[in-house]
C-alpha cells in the first residue's frame, strides 16, 4: 500500500474550506487545523454581536461541515509554527504534522496600527467571543444608564463610538441606531434609550472607500436618518477606556468597538521574508509562497495583487476562491502538471444599513434601498452553510423586520471584564 | 398625586415572574431586580449544555418580557443585603431601593456539600454560563481525545461522570450517551465516541427518587440501552480534576459534572432565623417571613412544609404557584384584607431520556417511553415564553430527531478556564 500525499490546510475559515472541498476527490489524505471547533461565516458576524442572530445561526461545527468527505481528519489546535525545511506544521501542546503540501489560510485579526493597549477599552469583531463581548457590552451600557443618577455619566453611558467605517462599522452603527431607536424603545423607565448618541469615525476621506460614490452617499444618508453621525476624515489619536481623542476633541463613550485595522495572523512570520506591513505573505501568481516549495497561501493572509494591479480586499469571496485555487493546483502538481495562476472573478459587493436597507453594487449593477436590502438578503441566506441555520436566520429575520425586534438580547458572561 | 405602594421583586426566575404579573392591575409600582437581563426557561438548560438549544431559545430578556407591564421597572444588579428594619433592598454600587413590600425569589445555587473546591473539576447546571461552560467541556473532550496519543489518557478523556441521578443527572446523562453514540458517529478519525463511558452516580438508594417505582424502572431501562452505566446507592467521597472516588474506588473522568445538591441564595441569611440547613427561609402559610414585616419569599428559596406535611420540591411550578400567591397576598394587603394560606397544585412530574423516551407522572396518568415524550414536548413548548422561541425550539427539536444532530456544538470561551 503506498501512501498518500499528505495536504495539510491550516485555518477553517471561508479559504480552508474551500480548499478542503476541492481536494474532496483528489487521491491525497487531508488534515485541517483549526483554533476552533467550528466555522463562522464572518460577514453575519455583527447580527450576533447586535442581538439579532445566535452564535448557533452562522457557525457550524468544522467537523459536521466536512463529516461526509473521506480521507480527511480535522484537528482543534493552535498552530504555533511552521517548519518548512521539515515540512512539519507544530501544534499547541508539541505536537507536530507533517505534510507534503500545505495550505496556509489562517486568516487575520485586529490591528490597532502599533496602539495593543486599545484593545481592551475597543475590543475588535473577529470571533463569536469577540460577538459575545459586544453584545454584552452594548446591552450592558443601556443597563448601567438606566440605574444611574449622574446625568452626565448617564450620557456617557449612551454615547457609543465605532472606529472605522467599512461595512463591518456601517453594519455595527446602523444595527445599532435600530437597537436604540427600536428595538428597546418603551422598556425603560429612567432613561430613552433613542436618545442614544452614535457616532461612526472614519479616518479616511469617506466611509465605505470601496464603493462607488452614488452607492455611498446613499448608505450615508440611511445611517444619518437613523440617527447616526458619521465623521469622515477624522483620525483617533487615543483610545482609553470611556473615551475616544480626535486630535484636541474628546468624546466620552462608555462603549466603543473598533472596527478599522487588519493584522494578518502571526503564524505568516514563517513564511517570510515577503512580508508586507500588515504581515501578509506576498504570493506568486499561482498563490505558492517563493523560497518554501509545497506551501501556498489563500485568503486574508496571502497578500496577493490583482490583475487590475491592486491588491485584493479581505473578503469572503477572494478567500474562497483563494482556497480551491491552490487546492487545484495541488491537484495538478500530483498529476505531474504545473500550476496556474490565480484570476480573481469579482461578484460584487454590499453592505447593509438597518432594517430594509443595503447597497449592492455588481459593476454593471448598483442598487440601493430596500431593493439592495432584498439582495443581501437573498445573497446571505444563500451562501449560510446548512440548511437548519439559512431556516433559522430566515425565520429570525422575517420575524425581526415585522417587530423591530432583536431577538437573543442576552448578556452572558461579564462584559468587559 | 400620593405616592403608590413600592414592591421590590428580588429575581427574575419562574417565581419573581409571575409575582410581577400577578401584580399587573394593582395599584403599586413594582421594581424587579436581578442579577442577569434574561430570564432562563431551566428545565430546559441541559439542552443548552448538551449542544440541542442556543441559549437564546430558552432565554428573554426580562424587560421584553414585562414591557407591556405599567408601573414596573427592571434593574440589573446584584442584592448584596436586605435591610427589613429600614425596608430597603441594598444592591451591588450601593444602591439601595426602598420597599413597602418584598417577594424574595432568589432562588437556588449548587451546593458541593461543605467541599466547594469540588466546583472547579464538577461544574454544575444553573445559568447560561454554566451551561455554556459545560458544552465547552464535553465538546472539547473528544476533540482532545482525538489528538491524544496515549490510550490511558484518551480513555480518560472519553470518560465522563454525572454526579445526581436527579432529573437534572439523568436528562445530561441521556443527552451526552445521545452525543457520543449518535451526532458525532462518524466525524472523527483517531477515536469512536460511541466507545465513550458515561457513569451516572446517585448517593441515594435510587435515581429519580420523586417517581413512582415503575417510570423509575423504565428510566432506568433506557438509561442503560443509551449506554449508561447507573450507579445507586454510590457516595462521592472526593473529586478532583480528572477523577472522583467512590470510596476505595477511584474513577478517572476528564469530564464531571455536578448535578446534586442545592443551596438557597445567599441573601436568605438576612431573612433569618428561620433558616433551614439548606440556607432555605422557613416561610408561614401565606408565604411570609416571621418576623419581617412585609417580606415573603418564592420559589426554591422558600422553605415551605406543603399541606401534606412535606417540604415542596424546588420545581418551576412551585415557584410560578408561590410568586403568584406571594403577590396576591401583598394586593389583599394593600386593599385592607387578611392574606391567605398556600396550597399547591401538583400539576405532575416529568423526565426525559435522550430522544424519543420521557416519564411522566401525573398521578393518575403515568406515561413512559415515546408517549411520554410527547406530553413532554408539548408541555415544555407550551410553557416557553415567547412566540419565537416556541417556534425556533420546535423547528430544532424536529431536526434533531430526524437527523440525530446536534444543532449547536460550538466551544465559545475556553472551557475549563
Amino acid at each position: 500500500m503506498t501512501r498518500l500525499p499528505q495536504v495539510v490546510i491550516i485555518g477553517g475559515g471561508f479559504a480552508g474550506l474551500s480548499a478542503a472541498r476541492a481536494l474532496k476527490n483528489v487521491a491525497c489524505e487531508v488534515t485541517i487545523i483549526d483554533r476552533h471547533n467550528h466555522h463562522v461565516f464572518q460577514p453575519l458576524l455583527y447580527q450576533v454581536a447586535s442581538a439579532g442572530l445566535s452564535p448557533g445561526d452562522i457557525a457550524s461545527p468544522i467537523r459536521w461541515i466536512l463529516r461526509k468527505q473521506a480521507r480527511l481528519r480535522v484537528l482543534l489546535g493552535t498552530v504555533e509554527r511552521i517548519d518548512t525545511a521539515a515540512r512539519q506544521v507544530w501544534m499547541d501542546g508539541h505536537d507536530a504534522v507533517s505534510y507534503d503540501y500545505l495550505i496556509v489560510a489562517a486568516g487575520a485579526t485586529h490591528s490597532y496600527f502599533g496602539h495593543d493597549e486599545w484593545s481592551a477599552a475597543a475590543p475588535g469583531l473577529k470571533t463569536l467571543d469577540d460577538a459575545l463581548e459586544i453584545r454584552g457590552r452594548l446591552l450592558m451600557a443601556f443597563e448601567a444608564a438606566e440605574r444611574e443618577h449622574d446625568p452626565a455619566r448617564q450620557r456617557r453611558l449612551l454615547t457609543f463610538v465605532i472606529i472605522g467605517g467599512g461595512p463591518t462599522g456601517v453594519e455595527m452603527a446602523g444595527a445599532l441606531a435600530e437597537i436604540a431607536g427600536h428595538a428597546l424603545r418603551s422598556e425603560f423607565d429612567a432613561i430613552d434609550p433613542a436618545s442614544s448618541r452614535i457616532l461612526l469615525i472614519e479616518a479616511g476621506p469617506t466611509i465605505l472607500p470601496a464603493f462607488p460614490e452614488g452607492l455611498r452617499a446613499s448608505a450615508k444618508r440611511a445611517l444619518v436618518r437613523l440617527g447616526v453621525e458619521v465623521r469622515e476624515g477624522a483620525a483617533v489619536t487615543h483610545v482609553e477606556a470611556g473615551a475616544v481623542a480626535l486630535g484636541s476633541e474628546r468624546i466620552e463613550a462608555h462603549t466603543i468597538l473598533w472596527a478599522a485595522g487588519v493584522a494578518a495572523a502571526p503564524v505568516g512570520r514563517d513564511l517570510g521574508p515577503g512580508l508586507d506591513r500588515a504581515g501578509r505573505v506576498s504570493v506568486d501568481a499561482d498563490l505558492s509562497v517563493p523560497g518554501h516549495p509545497g506551501v501556498f497561501v489563500a485568503g486574508d493572509l496571502a497578500n496577493f495583487v490583482h490583475q487590475t494591479g491592486k491588491p485584493l480586499p479581505g473578503v469572503a469571496q477572494v478567500a474562497k476562491q483563494q482556497g480551491a485555487h491552490a487546492a487545484r493546483n495541488i491537484a495538478r502538481l500530483l498529476r505531474g502538471e504545473a500550476t496556474r495562476p490565480f484570476r480573481y472573478l469579482d461578484p460584487g459587493n454590499m453592505a447593509t444599513i438597518g432594517r430594509g436597507n443595503a447597497i449592492a453594487d455588481f459593476g454593471f449593477l448598483r442598487v440601493s434601498g430596500f431593493m439592495g436590502w432584498l439582495l443581501w438578503l437573498f445573497v446571505h441566506i444563500l451562501f449560510l452553510i446548512g440548511f437548519r441555520n439559512r431556516l433559522s436566520v430566515l425565520l429570525q429575520w422575517a420575524a425581526a423586520y415585522l417587530t423591530q425586534q432583536r431577538s437573543v438580547r442576552l448578556i452572558t458572561r461579564n462584559p468587559g471584564s
